[in-house]
């Protein structure tokens, strides 16, 4: 399906009906969120996909009781870095030139530079921007979910600081960001399937100078 | 082209070739950042874009001189709301109800606890917020353009409050987020086009707990 057909039949799916999605669907859309662009390359993000159904259950009582949580085929929760650190820069950029064939020193007066732009700002600043890329590999998972005929509800509804800590998130040096269950709409049972699809006029969405 | 093959295809291209992309390609890739999901629906975001020769060079000299932004067929501007209000939300959630044919009140609870949520939060994270929301549609944007053999170089490298002024975003209660050079690469001069994509591996990107 074109991006453009699929985000039209898209929607934020408020009642799954517990269906399981193909693995190799699964493999696709998460193949698609790794694949996603962030700053500097840096991927300050990883995603857990969760299908089991009592930590579904302990999840769904911190996000509003959202039944698509437990209804969904499966879970998948972003979890950024909770800051930035010139270890977590070199460990990437030392990949990086590796599986370029790049001289070993390559990067190094980049990462410096990127450090020393970081390190000021702060954690605060560094979780929110880390979390932002992951909102690039969200938007692009929500984006393959669709071309995929998978449904998803993108949700920000819940608890981070319980969700960090059920899932151990503070050990690993993560903060949970947002969600994303994927399975199957209810149709007969999902209010807002038929509802129109709202969005900013395209007139006052886009300005032009030219 | 299927989204997963456009994305290995994309890539953060650092030299364009000045060649303009067709209307229409330009039009797809706007309508999908427009059908783009965000919190609540609030699409708390505009796009900006720009193919003034004399404005880009204005907003090249504060993006660290990259090239890109000159020659591009377009820039888009991805700038966010700088703050919520009750009314912003009202116009938004007044607009669905029409649309949707929907009582005029069907909203009213939802606006009322939404806006009880978020005015505490203050406007710091009202702005990073929305600023978050226009990350999903640039995600979705960096996919369609990828889709559309559309070449983008996702950017952040820029100064925000001095490209707030020069499109004067402060007036319209706006906030520059992120930038989106659109065009075509130019194969002969960009010194990344053959380099190896890189990404942290899919067993150390994903965790599944089933």
């Amino acid at each position: 399906m074109k991006l453009l057909d699929a985000l039209k039949w898209r929607y934020a799916t408020k009642k799954m009906n517990g269906q399981v999605i193909p693995q190799e669907k699964l493999d696709y859309i998460l193949e698609a969120a790794r694949l996603a662009p962030s700053s500097s390359g840096l991927q300050p993000y990883q995603i857990f996909v969760i299908s089991n159904k009592e930590l579904l259950e302990k999840i769904k009582a911190i996000s509003f009781d959202q039944s698509q949580i437990t209804d969904a085929s499966h879970l998948l929760v972003f979890a950024a870095w909770d800051g930035y650190s010139l270890e977590r820069i070199e460990a990437v950029f030392n990949k990086t030139v590796l599986e370029r064939g790049l001289p070993l020193d390559a990067m190094d007066a980049y990462k410096e530079r990127l450090w020393s732009m970081y390190e000021p700002l702060g954690q605060e600043w560094h979780a929110n921007h880390a979390a932002k890329q992951a909102y690039i590999s969200f938007g692009i998972a929500i984006a393959a979910a669709a071309e995929q005929n998978v449904d998803a509800t993108p949700i920000e509804g819940f608890l981070p600081l319980e969700l960090d800590k059920i899932l151990e998130l503070n050990k690993q040096g993560l903060k949970s960001v947002v969600l994303l269950p994927l399975g199957y709409r209810d149709e007969t049972a999902d209010w807002l399937v038929n509802l129109k699809k709202v969005r900013t006029s395209i007139d006052k969405f886009v300005t032009f100078i030219s």
